[in-house]
């Protein structure tokens, strides 16, 4: 599955929904700000998530877009401050908003782009009670968001993390708005409790694998189609699950030598040929893409509880795309 | 009118919920954060205005008590980012967040304000479109702070600022939550469009009078009481509308010697005295204060568009004591 092709018209609304509604921001720097990773592009899988549940249940993804681009400004709005957070230069190949703006603009673009990302679910063509579900749903979002943040600060201090903080972790920082993308596609759609209940597990599941999927890309795929330079992750001394796994099978030679590279910031690309060649004979990159992968059959099975139709089947090749992305 | 007085049992009802709604917070680091400056106290005067708002239209001043503490976590979430972009490191007499817990924790924690601001307007006990309504001017009102302290951050870099350009910026960095707090007291109360609109120009009004006030109390306030160091807008160059009076009526020679000190960040006690000397002697502080008098009487006028009850009348008090209050 190719996203990009397949969601072109999709991916095309979202696009003019959102900058439209950025191009209404009176100050020019302050707009150039919001507009700095927006405007550089994505693959916009959050809102088309929230279109194809809207869609499958009953035809109402036209109606969910704005939902869609509010998600996709809240995603925007948390790169702009962990960046700062995490003193990061360069993303998606630019340079990242406080390196080209300054630190108070990006301060101040990324409480600005969670502002519109309210006030356009505000706006929406939908009764009240939806949009005050909708952005209820978008605060919890930003608060579970926030924790995940703070515990992977907390967690950078930690000589050892265990597998199920580590999915703690990701589940806060990247699954939460997925899950709210699919349960707001699913109350846009006017779904019973249960099923946007349903759909919200759907999304943490998807949201998980990919960003499992994220971790293995940054040691075997392409940084030209990654956009991401191989191994930074090993650099940065992540403890992903890939990580993880590897200590917990290698022998004490073999931690040795991966602690040796994990988190030296000027590794050359020899020594990270080598830790990646360690993660591999430990088996830990197999072993994170097996679970991944499981969690896009249990994935799969929830989507049985929406009408089946074409919109449902767009669901589970978006959902195997999670897993199968190069890029 | 001593606020902190006539408003004792409405101040510790709102100070209960503030610190309930932040007691959730799992992570103890962020939750320390987010709590520096909500619970060192304050006026709480905006959370004051919506319940005043409220009970004077039909006694719902209970009802609004969340989205009073939504527009307190809001407020306070500028303060914190605002400490980081304005590089300010007391205030209230306290390390300020970003000093206490670092620019990280800063960021995150203005940001996790701001989300819980909107989950707590979500859990009101009202219907889903007055909570739609109230979000979405929260939303706004967001937008518009953020504009506004893009523009202070622009004009700082300007020679000289117009007084129109003045009240332009502090109707955005602080009359709006002002007028928010009104409107959204008249939105709980279920209140017609034109009488919201009225509370919002009233809110508009009173808050603009407010920062003047601030402004002047910078100067000719007791710092024990202010909790400020006496002139320190002069040491930080601040063209506040005082400023901007004094080099209209100053001659060439009094502008320089204004000019002189304004903006020196070593300026002594004895110089701050001469700016402020300068400034008194320009009339230009009892201008300001003229100025800020003539919003409060426009003000005051509004608020015959409400029931006249003793609600009404603490609305008129709160009015006054925005030009009278010495803290």
């Amino acid at each position: 599955m190719d996203v990009k092709e397949v969601f072109k018209s999709e991916i095309a609304k979202i696009n003019r929904v959102l900058s439209h509604s950025l191009s209404v921001i009176e100050n020019e720097r302050l707009r150039s700000a919001m507009l700095h990773y927006p405007s550089a592009g994505g693959k916009r899988l959050r809102p088309i998530t929230t279109m194809l549940v809207a869609n499958a249940i009953n035809k109402s993804g036209e109606l969910a877009v704005p939902f869609g681009v509010a998600l996709e400004m809240v995603h925007n709005f948390t790169l702009v401050h962990d960046d700062v957070m995490d003193n990061d230069t360069v993303r998606r190949g630019m340079e990242t908003v406080h390196v080209k703006f300054g630190l108070p603009e990006a301060i101040l673009a990324g409480d600005a782009l969670f502002a519109k990302a309210f006030e356009i679910v505000g706006n929406m063509e939908i009764d009240g009670e939806r949009k005050s579900r909708l952005m209820t749903l978008l605060a919890k979002a930003v608060l579970v968001l926030a924790e995940g943040q703070q515990m992977d600060m907390d967690s950078e201090k930690l000589s050892a993390v265990s597998s199920e903080a580590y999915l703690k972790m990701i589940e806060r920082k990247t699954a939460v708005l997925f899950s709210a993308a699919a349960q707001g596609g699913a109350i846009v759609a006017g779904a019973q409790e249960s099923l946007q209940e349903t759909l919200f597990e759907f999304g943490r599941l998807i949201g998980l694998a990919f960003q499992i999927r994220d971790d293995i890309l940054c040691l075997r795929g392409d940084p030209k189609e990654t956009k991401k330079p191989k191994g930074s992750d090993i650099r940065n001394g992540k403890k992903t699950l890939i990580v993880i796994y590897a200590l917990e099978a290698l022998s004490d030679d073999g931690k040795a030598d991966l602690n040796r590279i994990l988190g030296k910031k000027d590794a050359s690309e020899r020594e990270i040929d080598e830790a990646v060649a360690i993660l591999e004979s430990a088996g830990a990159i197999d072993r994170a893409q097996r679970v991944a992968s499981e969690m896009i059959a249990r994935a799969k099975i929830l989507l049985d509880d929406l009408p089946s139709n074409e919109y449902c089947n767009l669901l589970r090749e978006l959902s195997d795309y999670m897993i199968t992305r190069t890029s």
